[in-house]
């Protein structure tokens, strides 16, 4: 229906089946962040959209996280969506968080980083068995500059918040549902049937209550805008500093942000570059 | 003990017993509702009651949910209750969230909308495994006035809080002690034995830390009473408009409100109604 | 390495091993208190000390509870630790919340009342199998003021906060698990595993990051100040309180505060003293 270049989607019955295609990563590009800012413009003019499923076109990878070489890039066109304040991937996320349609991500593959942030940002996560979450971004020397502290520090606790940001490490679909990362894992079939069920009957609710639900549980349950601001501004601080920067290049020279067994096993990766 | 029409009572070692008994499906109407601000009344000026655990006289229904064609009725008998602002069931059920008496509900059977509600305002929920919890409003095209928004996003977090309030769906008893709905689901006697030793044991323990130890409990976990206002102004809102009650008239033609296949299948009854 | 009465240290690679050692119930009084104060200020002044992470030296207590006997003395000492406002064992538990280091907390044995509070006042919790954590205060007539009512008000929600404090029982190390009081319940050799991997990664992550990431945590899932010292204050009150003190005597002559089955029972125990 809305055919962007990493994003294609499909209506159906009030359900917008929107599949990510961004490469094998499915990289937090230029082009994704532009994609799916004419997403969202398109969604909120049209009243036939009410709900929004996202899914992965990659098999291993929801979405890896964002391209680290190419920050003020895909900023830049965050800074296209909002007014003068929301300049920032996680201000769009917010956005995301907001929008009239109700959204759900069915996670599949690794979803680490802004990956992770973005599933957090749509109102429901349901993940197949094979899913991994991880916010790996402190043991790269960087920040969880898009949600994820604020998501995560309500959804799971204070201890289980601790655990997930500063140990950086893999979380399985099962732990993750256990600290409320994930609304279930879903095996097999299970995981498009309930999915799709959810989806069309949220479709077929009246309007008015699902929009009004919506806008009343998010105001209990997210972030200040002004917090969302500050993680963003850390986010740009850190991963700016010449001796992250030396970090992620280092990285990127054991397979950071390309298809590569380091992508694959992050979190684990991640102890042997402590040895180093 | 107190007895009133629709909510009998005994008192046993400082533990109120007090039995709803309002009908086959125990709708919240102006009887009950007068019942519960005049037991209210009574407790809080009779310091022999520490605890009240409240039981259903029906096999299937903990409480269906309100009386939809009594919705001013009702409404007009909760405004009794508390001061000039607090003028709503939600306010009504705040007060027992917030009186003196320890409150603990045992639920067996449905317990749906603002029957699930009055649960959530008990301090604590313990259920049989055949409970069946619902927020099944918005699905109707009403709202969830009475305190569901509230509780349930500061209990089961951002994700689970959409997927039980826009979804309408019914929850197992397992699946709602899994989000913080209830403390537990107990089989068997193990129900009433955790229930009465708990109750027991609160009821002989020093009052003034009792107390103090609820009223601090409840300034972090109860949402300001701002909130409680703003969530049943949207649910007359919505409950009067005409294409709402139009859905509510023909949900009676199907059996909302009586004791019926509907009711007892509200959940998954939504699902066709939808397709219609 | 750093060495104290009741608190001895070694340093791994970052990871600063604090064993706790104050006798057969590690009850916190004076000395320890004293010793916890000066290791905080040892350690905010030595960047080398990344990660604490702190075990009993007892097999069957992590900490079994303040030393009630105590009170006024170990007050002063914690009084000595922060600015004129902060002059409570809350509001030094605060502070070791908020210290540079990370903190980590393998309780085995039992964690009740202050030494339950210690645990929640680390960034995180992991429990052998065996562990017992409870707030016994309120059956006692006394009230958990260093924090416990604030954690578990945030990890465990209202439901379950009013079951673990106002029912003052024991919990086991699974059922704490459920509710979020620990991170995770580890068997065997997995909880040294486990928890020194999470611990050596930690130390090995750039610094910035881990200490920027920890801090923004604390200031979405710890209370405001005020509410320490308002809990801070009940405590005190309620514990001076002559009908508590009697309690407290009573329960003395049963074993509270010595090596008993007393103590090894907290809370099964309070259930035949309110028979009396």
């Amino acid at each position: 229906m809305y055919d962007f270049s990493t994003i294609k989607t499909e209506l159906d019955e009030g359900v917008l089946n929107a599949t990510l295609d961004a490469g094998p990563l499915n990289l937090i590009g230029p082009e994704f962040v532009a994609d799916l800012v004419a997403l969202l413009d398109a969604v909120e003019r049209d009243d036939t959209v009410r709900v929004i499923v996202f899914r992965s076109a990659q098999p291993d990878f929801f979405i890896a996280h964002v391209d680290v070489a190419r920050v003020a890039q895909y900023t830049a066109e965050a800074a296209k969506s909002g007014g003068p304040d929301d300049v920032s991937l996680g201000a769009l996320l917010r956005r995301l968080s907001e929008t009239r349609p109700v959204t759900i991500a069915v996670v599949e593959g690794r979803a680490r980083g802004a990956g992770s942030e973005f599933a957090l940002a749509c109102d429901m996560r349901f993940a197949a068995p094979s899913a991994v979450f991880g916010q790996p971004e402190i043991g790269t020397g960087a920040y969880p500059g898009s949600g994820a502290i604020q998501h995560l520090a309500r959804l799971a606790g204070r201890g289980n918040v601790m655990q997930i940001i500063l140990g950086s490490d893999d979380w399985s679909a099962e732990q993750a549902a256990r600290v409320g990362w994930v609304n279930a894992v879903l095996e097999g079939d299970e995981l498009e049937k309930v999915v799709g069920r959810l989806a069309r009957r949220i479709a077929s609710f009246p309007e008015a209550a699902v929009r009004l639900a919506k806008r009343r549980i998010n105001a209990v349950t997210l972030p200040p805008k002004e917090e969302v601001q500050i993680d963003a501004g850390f986010y740009q601080t850190l991963v700016r500093d010449p001796a992250v920067q030396a970090r992620l290049e280092q990285l990127a020279t054991v397979g950071l942000g390309t298809p590569s067994r380091f992508e694959l096993e992050f979190g684990a990766a991640l102890d042997d570059l402590g040895k180093q």
